[in-house]
């Protein structure tokens, strides 16, 4: 039994390992496009703003434990080309051939790069941790002073913040009305305001048509990405609405014997109860796991994702989960929320302004989503929510959630609890 | 119709503010026994340590603001020795009697001193912002250098903590085996290991049976509480088997028109399904509310607890939920445990050593508590757990739960994750 696994860094090599660790008798080959595995591209900018010494530091595993310690081999600089999957064989573009019996696609997703001049030497996109490597050469080499960021997701601001680090004037670019993907002029609002503190300038509903001669001496395009799906063109494997691979449950897609995870593949989103596409790295590795266990034999579920990201912009932690009020609407949802602001922590324990709203459907008083900003546990509090959500939780049993309470760390109602008594309020 | 509340801390006053937002025309009357009310006991320690700097600052509100804000009258130094409930009033000790429609029992819970020697002048408990206000003038005045705590809870570990941070030696004696009333070897262990590293002696098993003339300068009386309910003896209402009042889910006691909230009242603990006394602030807060919203009239729930707490102990948080392997076991589940230790966040943001233990019946797979010690993010941890625990989850829902990542604030597996996959293998 021979298990193949295009693609090697976060979903793919999940698969591999668990696989593995639940048949020892598999055979297990992971085909890795580029040069690297098993590296950790969200902390790219950090490596870039200088507080990751050194690219390596990023790499969890080389492909020589992979082999050594797990008996599992991994190809990298092997690209595929296509899958012959009726001759259960995978196509590379080197010419040759791989035999599979189950195979996991965990192609990842790609920077969107087809703007008029975005193959400028001072064009960057941080996908790779060659991306990084080249972005910080280009830094220490150029000084640069001016930098245009192409689109305002969790990538093109985390490099604001990065490149505000450096020294440069930094302008961001988006051609949607709000941030972080989020459909949320509120969080946009507040984000604007806390860039603009930061001397970051904000530019929104500003699509850019092309890079061309212009007054800045950097740009990062991270203008979004998009699923590598065109090699499965001839599996008769489905590809979702969003342009990702369905997937059921178990991480198959609608042809028996592939499975897909990570960036490439949709994930049940269990508010709106609908797939959806929302790569980020912790679901990649929880859907390579499953992939990986069922590929190898085992039934395991992905019940699915709530949605839930935070980032990190000039010391405040921008937290969400579930739907805003506006994707509440688009899902049929009848949305309400509240927005308060409380402390952190009590004042002798230096808490800090933490806003918080939540977002609950009029009928049902289910919670339907939420958002935390602040510089302390902006994480933890979050997690909340995302737990309330995986459960269904109304608003009236999120009101009475029994929280840890001491003053070094809360105060003594959470501002959670303090959110979902207003939001109580609206909903009376 | 008037609304007799008897006590004026936290749950008191939050039944009484409660009722008054419901029902704008109802009579409300607040007797507190003490010169104070609504203080934040828990605040009391970092008002001995000097991070509060004014005992007022603890206070949240006076009895002026809740007569000319909420139009609720309080009456302090009022105390009350018996309830005459045929007649709908209670008596006071001063002699008077005050006429009710509904009562609300807030009368909370008393340190235990019947130990011979603790009314010695050295002597003090943790109790009131009196008590801290004179061991702070102790201290001060007296500059003892040797203390002894007696109670390895909540409040004398962090006495402890306190008196170290004045320079005192502190030894914590405790006739418990176990530290916190946890009784959870492997948390006791660990956290007595992080006593010594701070040189606090802990002494477990080890009983005090009187206060002598002895080599220390000053004790602190910290060996747990018992709830008021004395003054309940003639009404009939039922006093559970810890001890305290019994209520029901809308914090009634057996008694039509007398309801019960905060530290003299038991609770639901929802993973046990039984009646549970434990005493805590955010907890009094929130069964205030109700019993004050049922005793307006509205027809409100308060589900229950799950046991969440957390201590600061130099700079590490302690925290638990639900039910160590040993309660399980006395509850009668299959308790399965797995305790692993991982990184807070990332190593270049800081991250710290970070102990998760979860819990879970392995019939059932359902989680049954947990404990989180780290410098980092140790309550937003244990509440996800809390949160968990709320809506009865199986490890294996627990094990893919969508949180939030990025590199600032997580690990790309959360020490929670990773505890519950370890958990998933002990339970295989």
């Amino acid at each position: 039994m021979r298990l193949l696994v295009v693609g090697g860094v976060a979903a793919g090599l999940s698969a591999a390992a668990r696989a593995r660790r639940l048949d020892p008798s598999l055979e297990i080959v992971v085909l890795e496009a580029g040069p690297l595995i098993s590296y950790g591209a969200c902390g790219l900018p950090f490596f870039v703003e200088g507080r990751v010494r050194e690219a390596r530091q990023l790499i969890h595993y080389t492909p020589e434990y992979f082999q050594g310690e797990r008996n599992i081999t991994v190809r990298v600089n092997t690209r595929v080309k296509s899958i012959a999957h009726s001759r259960r064989e995978v196509v590379l573009e080197n010419g040759g051939r791989e035999r599979y019996d189950r195979l996991v696609v965990a192609t990842g997703a790609r920077p969107f790069t087809s703007l008029p001049g975005a193959d400028r030497k001072n064009v960057f996109t941080m996908h790779t941790v060659d991306d990084a490597v080249r972005l910080k050469t280009f830094l220490e080499q150029h000084k640069p002073t001016r930098a245009m960021i192409v689109g305002a997701g969790y990538i093109g601001l985390e490099c604001a913040d990065t490149l505000r680090r450096h020294g440069l004037q930094v302008a961001v670019y988006d051609l949607a009305t709000d941030v972080l993907h989020r459909d949320d002029p509120t969080l946009t609002g507040t984000v604007k305001a806390h860039l603009e503190r930061h001397h970051v300038e904000l530019h929104l509903n500003a699509p850019v048509r092309a890079i061309e001669n212009d007054p800045c001496d950097v740009v990062i395009l991270a203008a979004g990405i998009k699923p590598n799906v065109e090699l499965l063109a001839e599996t008769g494997v489905e590809i979702g609405r969003t342009g990702a691979i369905r997937t059921d449950d178990r991480m198959q897609t609608n042809v028996n014997g592939i499975y897909a995870a990570g960036d490439c593949a949709e994930a049940q989103h269990l508010v709106t109860n609908r797939p959806a596409w929302i790569p980020l790295g912790t679901t990649a590795n929880k859907m390579g796991r499953i992939a990986g266990a069922n590929a190898a034999g085992a039934r395991e579920r992905f019940p699915g994702i709530v949605g839930t990201s935070i980032v990190g912009l000039f010391g405040l932690g921008v937290a969400t989960t579930g739907l805003s009020v506006a994707q509440g609407h688009r899902e049929g949802f009848q949305p309400v929320s509240a927005l308060i602001e409380a402390r952190s922590r009590p004042a002798y324990f230096d808490g800090r302004p933490t806003t918080v709203e939540l977002v609950a459907d009029r009928e049902s008083r289910r919670l339907l989503g939420g958002t935390v900003l602040s510089e302390h546990d902006a994480a933890g509090r979050i997690n909340v929510v995302a737990t309330a959500l995986h459960n269904q939780m109304k608003v009236d049993e999120f009101e009475l959630l029994d929280l840890a309470y001491a003053p070094p760390f809360t105060p003594v109602w959470d501002p959670l609890l303090i959110a979902a008594q207003q939001l109580m309020k609206e909903l009376a």
